[in-house]
């Protein structure tokens, strides 16, 4: 049976994530963990088989943790990639309605992209924060009609909780790409994307000169973010997806270029890109 | 007299960036406030006359929150830069031993920078989060000898505790950069960086095309760095750093090409670079 890790407790935004990916599989079992390193490594011991891990979101920016782990601390490559709206809700026990509520519960994060709404909707209630969304859910399930919870949808689901208000963040557009992570590698589908990481020497013009290759090639880059090598200031690690598969035959040249021109180069995986179905 | 706001409280690493940068003032107001954001807002509003603001840290990378607001919520132009080594200290109370450390309190991020530290030598302590470095020093300076807190020199100044142990971070070779923003412009020193912050349009190569622009004018690019549009998944705003001041022919010639060829651009300030004195 496949056991797939994700960022739990059950509710979070990640395990929707989980349930999306696996939706046409007969047999899996989603195990949580607490925290992206302890994901990426339980796959990396073979504890598990994949990691479902958010990558970017379009309103903070890319996941450091994600990032900073595939990039030097585990071994493993991409095979796949999804996206989740993120839809902030107002969750309460049965029988609550927006007039009883007296405490709002959530992790800072979506309290801060709720703003407008509970000062709108909610400016006598107060806000206590929590270590999850999920974590909130299931403190407002065993509470009382004065609280109310943060959360996804799946958290009211699980923990058995109305939705007050629907859509409640500040700022729509609001979206999480995942990727799966594993010890696999993807066939070529025709439709597919490439992510490497590498890092230039120390000189003017190096991260122009690894560009000028994918140009080059006539290769789409879709996506650079910059880490730090955490070596020294200013130094830097990059990573960069573009269209094609690694057995195309320019985009096999053009990493073998790239390889060859970069201080440091490591390939993360050719994998299906994902399209809305 | 000149008022610089700074993430307070007294004794963050952004207050010694303020001693820092004043120390050669005579008159001289720090103010703190709590978040980036406020800070920011209090220039832009005429309340202080500049900002110290963290920009990048070499271990954890962009600091976001910084990066957001100068692109699109103010109108802030970079005076300056300067770099701050990140060490971390056991703090106690005067008298207090390291045998008789029960509590140690800090923000979460030292915490975990500190683990190799607290696993080998206090091992049986028990680890309480607090919402700043400086709060937790705050509060072992009004309890008793069984507490420590980690945090900055300068903290220990600050509220009158000994250092017990100096350098416990487990990574060497973390230095937050930090910038001075305000509504002033700087003369050209011939020692210069300039940053500018773009979009490009939505189509492949395009970010490659505003690179070039530089290798033709032999303009060395010292950082790039992405952020979100925030308008959709997979769309991004570009943070450059290049040597040279707006002043200097070839810059001003290249960046007059990069506004051209992108479909958002700001100047975000000419300014010397920082040298170690």
């Amino acid at each position: 049976m496949l056991k797939v890790g994700y960022l739990g407790p059950k509710g979070t935004f990640s395990y929707e994530a989980v349930l999306k990916y696996t939706k046409n599989m007969e047999c899996f079992s989603a195990i949580d963990y607490s925290t992206i390193e302890d994901i990426l490594l339980a796959v990396q011991n073979d504890e598990i088989h994949e990691a479902v891990v958010p990558m970017e979101n379009s309103i903070e920016g890319a996941i450091n943790a994600t990032m900073d782990m595939i990039a030097t601390e585990v071994d493993l490559t991409i095979t796949g990639e999804l996206v989740i709206p993120v839809q902030q809700n107002l969750l309460a026990k049965e029988g609550a309605e927006l007039s009883n509520i007296r405490y709002v519960l959530s992790h800072p994060q979506p309290i801060g992209q709720c703003r407008k709404f509970l000062n709108n909707k909610l400016p006598g209630a107060q806000v206590r924060v929590t270590y999850s969304t999920a974590g909130a859910a299931e403190e407002v399930a065993a509470g009382g009609n004065e609280l109310a919870a943060i959360g996804s949808e799946t958290a009211a689901e699980v923990y058995g909780l109305n939705v007050l208000a629907r859509g409640i963040q500040d700022k729509d557009n609001n979206f999480t790409r995942f990727v799966i992570l594993s010890k696999g590698i993807c066939a070529r589908t025709g439709d597919d994307k490439t992510s490497i990481v590498f890092s230039t020497e120390n000189k003017p013009g190096s991260l122009y000169r690894i560009l000028d290759i994918f140009n080059l090639w006539d290769i789409n880059m879709t996506r650079i973010e910059s880490r730090p090598a955490k070596r020294k200031l200013g130094r830097y690690i990059f990573f960069v997806d573009i269209k094609g598969h690694q057995d195309d035959e320019d985009v096999r040249d053009a990493l073998t270029m790239v390889k060859r021109k970069s201080s440091f180069y490591k390939f993360l995986g050719s994998y299906p890109e994902y399209k809305e179905s």
